[in-house]
């Protein structure tokens, strides 16, 4: 376990104890010595969710059973009844049950090694913020946050707390999307030319945060969108040049009133590799196309909790169905326990690189020009 | 069989006699009394083709080896050694072979019912106007031709020499195409809200026709884009009412020197129902997919020679796989034998719609603004 500047002499004191200084040095990624759970192998990283929500109540929270490296601690939530109903379902103790106010105070509690931030858009950067300053590391929903402002933020803020970052790419642990990563980058199939990238679903209630753009930043670019850019990033391996976008006109105005109904745009990349995406709020897709050279690959569904599908043009790919959440976190919280540095690309670097893609394409759709990306 | 207007006295008094006089009068599409082959129920219309290319040769040919209603009667062709060729491998007598400037002659030729024109696009025009004043039926390949004005001349051409013109869309006789067909227009899923259509293949030899801005009136779009047009529209049974297009820069200037290498476009449909498609010479992708209300379905492959494939959001599409060319050769002269009016979505009317959308398209690329369809 690696624990907060604030904490971590306290901790190596109290709680690890001399005997840390008679095993191998692990350090931190800034090389300083790491205070391990060596002598306690089997224990798991504690996990906080801020914000209890559909992902934490179906998804994360269930994950958190079946994870190896890291365990449901504690809880963050502004509904006294959500606390009651955690507490005794994951047999949380009320000291590890915050609400918005007493969240701070996470900086003493030793049962905490990770905050997972799971609010509204535009609430990451203030939640992120204030997790690093009581010394936590955190992972953050995608997309991290609704301005690039607010991602450079996160990232200093994290930085300066001497925490690591993560942001919710769940898929860079699956094993279809890292199948799909593995044919484009080492172009099994040729230098990759074409995708087709599309994520879109119906959404249902007009009332929630996702479609008050104050919130959310924007439609279903902001919350589904981003698989297709990360789709077209990963399977290229490389950074878009340049975009353009359209907005497609509304059929419901009035529910989609302050974000965008559905929209398209178009990547260009260094390779000369180029990509056509889709999403939207009122048609269901989900698909990631690659053609290349000498063949093609697929994934549909290629961005939904799974089981994902895939085949190229030689067959289809066999890979095992993993929980997505579990091995997200898993493979966080190991880094996290091992000292390591954090994959660059799950990281806040990373987070930002994608809302700086997302702000371009509202711009291309918005002015009708082809945006530069390379400046 | 209904023959030219100039024929048909002569025809009616030389081949069918006085017998016909005594059958159930059928009549042709002006209500004219129609010369049928009742007398000769085994009777296949003559089928001559111009052009013969890789089309002709490889699909037209040997289809019309398998069709019901008509076969290979005569060939057009500029090439001497071809003609011989053909004359031997298909037993094709020397008066049923005709070069571009002997062409005309055609009109004396009573075994030659129908001509399909299997030329290059900016030759569709001519080609069909000549068959026309000869007296025969046509079948002209798609893209219809390489201007509005043209496909307009064409229609013009064949109603006043009261004979039928179709366009070489085999897929509205091929069975899983039809399927999707019904799903879309006749709401099974519910309505479409979104259509994902796309059709590129990598273009081989630089110095083809299909490269050349004259011959073929642009690229991709012209070649195989047609089809992505055309699964929007019979996938909705909708006009799209407006468009908005993107070119791809161009990977290999030198190549595309005179057309687009790929390029993208966005139709809006009068229900609120929106597409999304990509055309290219540079990658494969082949593929009609719509997002339906309460469902979706799928075809992939969707536009090659076959067998296509197809699946929805209830499992595949069972359909029998036919010879496209020979099931559309077939339904053609199946309606010109009992002499009615052919399909409208096959007609010239249908090729025009088709032209004028593909038109549309390089204008809203090369203005990067939404072209309104409506005017």
């Amino acid at each position: 376990m690696i624990n907060s500047l604030s904490q971590s002499r306290r901790r190596f004191l109290t709680t690890v104890g001399a005997s840390a200084l008679t095993i191998p040095t692990l350090t931190d990624v800034l090389g300083r010595p790491l205070q391990t759970e060596a002598g306690q192998p089997g224990r798991k990283l504690g996990v906080a969710l801020v914000g209890l929500g559909y992902y934490s109540k179906n998804l994360l929270a269930p994950a958190l059973q079946q994870t190896q490296h890291c365990r449901l601690a504690g809880i963050v939530t502004g509904t006294p009844a959500k606390a009651e109903e955690w507490k005794q379902k994951y047999n949380i103790s009320q000291a590890n049950v915050y609400d918005y106010k007493t969240f701070d105070r996470i900086i003493d509690n030793k049962d905490i090694d990770v905050v997972y931030v799971v609010l509204p858009n535009n609430m990451h950067r203030e939640f992120v913020v204030r997790a690093a300053q009581a010394g936590k590391h955190v992972i953050c929903e995608k997309p991290m946050a609704i301005t690039v402002a607010d991602c450079q933020a996160m990232i200093d803020a994290c930085k300066k707390a001497n925490r690591q970052l993560a942001i919710g790419y769940r898929l860079h642990y699956e094993p279809f999307t890292q199948e799909v990563m593995r044919l484009g980058q080492q172009k099994v199939f040729g230098p990759v030319k074409f995708i087709e990238s599309s994520d879109g679903f119906r959404s249902g209630d007009p009332n929630q945060w996702r479609l008050k753009k104050a919130m959310a930043g924007g439609g279903p670019l902001m919350d589904v969108g981003i698989y297709a850019v990360q789709g077209a990033r990963y399977v290229t391996g490389e950074e878009p040049i340049s975009v353009t976008a359209q907005f497609s006109p509304k059929t419901d105005p009035q529910k989609f009133k302050e974000v965008e109904e559905t929209m398209f745009w178009q990547f260009r990349f260094p390779s000369g590799a180029v990509s056509n995406s889709t999403t939207s709020y009122a048609s269901g897709v989900e698909r990631l196309y690659a053609s290349c050279q000498d063949g093609w690959f697929e994934l549909s569904p290629a961005f939904g909790y799974g089981p994902l599908k895939g085949r190229t043009s030689k067959g289809p790919i066999e890979k095992p169905v993993v929980n997505h959440q579990a091995a997200h976190m898993d493979g966080v919280c190991k880094d996290l326990i091992d000292g390591k540095k954090l994959p660059d690309h799950i990281t806040g670097e990373e987070g930002l690189r994608d809302v700086r893609l997302l702000q371009a394409i509202y711009r291309a759709a918005e002015t009708g020009r082809t945006i530069d990306l390379k400046a």
